[in-house]
């Protein structure tokens, strides 16, 4: 039986506790919706890079950079963390530097050793097959904001969670994903009104960044499965 | 309008963020339940200690000690956890020194300038008077489980939460509180049944420790309010 655990905030991840997992990592608003969407329109490839000054260092070599912090696009960077940035036009074909608040620190907070994919509502079918052919433990790694907890991350890591079990491949006598597939049980009879109370909703309306919130609650836009390869992320399908 | 905010596990505090709050520390299996529990059979004061070095220097001394880790009574103690232990007759008028794999660590751990009350189902109602009376912020602080997450101390966290929202004295816009009130709308429907999924409750009854674990679960067995001042815990009523 495959073992199913979930970590509900990087200050929670014990990486000794997961060794050969798949880390599915999960920052719905934005970075892993936007990850998504752009292998969706067609993206080459995705450097996650953790600070400002490698996304500095990437575009003054020529590089597309897309980088935020706390959802203000950096000045250097050619546009910042909205799914809707990611459009064919801008991205299709092309190498993408990403840098974000949370997200791409994470990526490489978890990189080691461990295979690592990129989850959100909007490719969260597609996940779950891939998942569900590969014959290893999970760990659903919840992003938060700034080591917090955060439910909309909870939320999608309880759906995610509730259909692995369904398979009977996984077993859990993990808290957090009792809790994450109790809090998806709620927020499924509405998903768009339960975010409405997230905390994140409202700092990202606060900065007039609210608009790409109901598309990151889309699920199954797209079928591609972005996964982390020598540190660089591509986009697959679930055939692969 | 006063704070509420809730802190699902040790690792995930942050001091500096609760200032002037009082912290409602919560570890219902089963280190703040055996505490109420002998405040209500008449213990005068409970020393928390947070080794097994000071808990054994204080059995030297000629002090009454209850000392546990992970659940197995220190050889030199009285007696370890269960609220069972602390009878009237073990512990009426005694002061008690006390030191569990977790929540004894975690009152020395926040009790730097932030008035601490300790809480369980047990207290819960009494709890929730004297924090109404007070003009404070609120955190309350889940003992989780070696810094992890747990759905026990998160559902009484819940339960707490819900209540105080009620009284329309308090805000939130965590969403740490958010998830404890939903957790605890699910868990409320049949309490015990609820818990018989917790990690905890399959590490208590895998050691034969199982057997408190529908008495923590009772609200309101007593009326008394363990408060730290000056280092110690003592039981106070919500009139004081």
């Amino acid at each position: 039986m495959r073992k199913l655990e979930t970590c509900l905030s990087p200050a929670l991840y014990e990486p000794e506790q997961h060794a050969g997992a798949i880390v599915v990592i999960i920052d719905i608003l934005r970075a892993t919706s936007a990850i998504c969407t752009a292998f969706a329109n067609g993206a080459e490839t995705i450097i996650p890079v953790s600070t400002v000054g490698e996304a500095k260092e990437y575009k003054s070599k020529g590089y597309l950079v897309a980088a935020e912090r706390d959802g203000f696009v950096l000045d250097f960077a050619d546009f910042g963390n909205s799914p809707f940035n990611f459009t064919h036009e801008k991205v299709g074909g092309k190498t993408i530097v990403y840098s974000t608040t949370n997200g791409t620190g994470i990526i490489n907070l978890v990189s080691n050793g461990n295979e690592i994919v990129i989850a959100s509502f909007l490719n969260i079918s597609a996940v779950i097959r891939w998942l569900s052919k590969k014959e290893k433990d999970v760990v659903l790694f919840c992003a938060g904001w700034k080591n917090r907890f955060n439910l909309e991350d909870t939320v999608c890591a309880g759906a995610i969670a509730e259909r692995l079990m369904a398979t009977s491949l996984y077993s859990t006598i993990c808290d957090s994903t009792n809790a994450a597939i109790d809090l998806w049980s709620l927020a499924r009879i509405n998903l768009p009104l339960y975010i409405d109370k997230v905390a994140q909703r409202t700092r990202l309306c606060n900065k007039g960044l609210g608009d790409c919130i109901e598309f990151c609650l889309t699920p199954d836009y797209t079928d591609v499965i972005p996964v982390l390869r020598d540190g660089v992320l591509k986009g697959f399908n679930s055939d692969f």
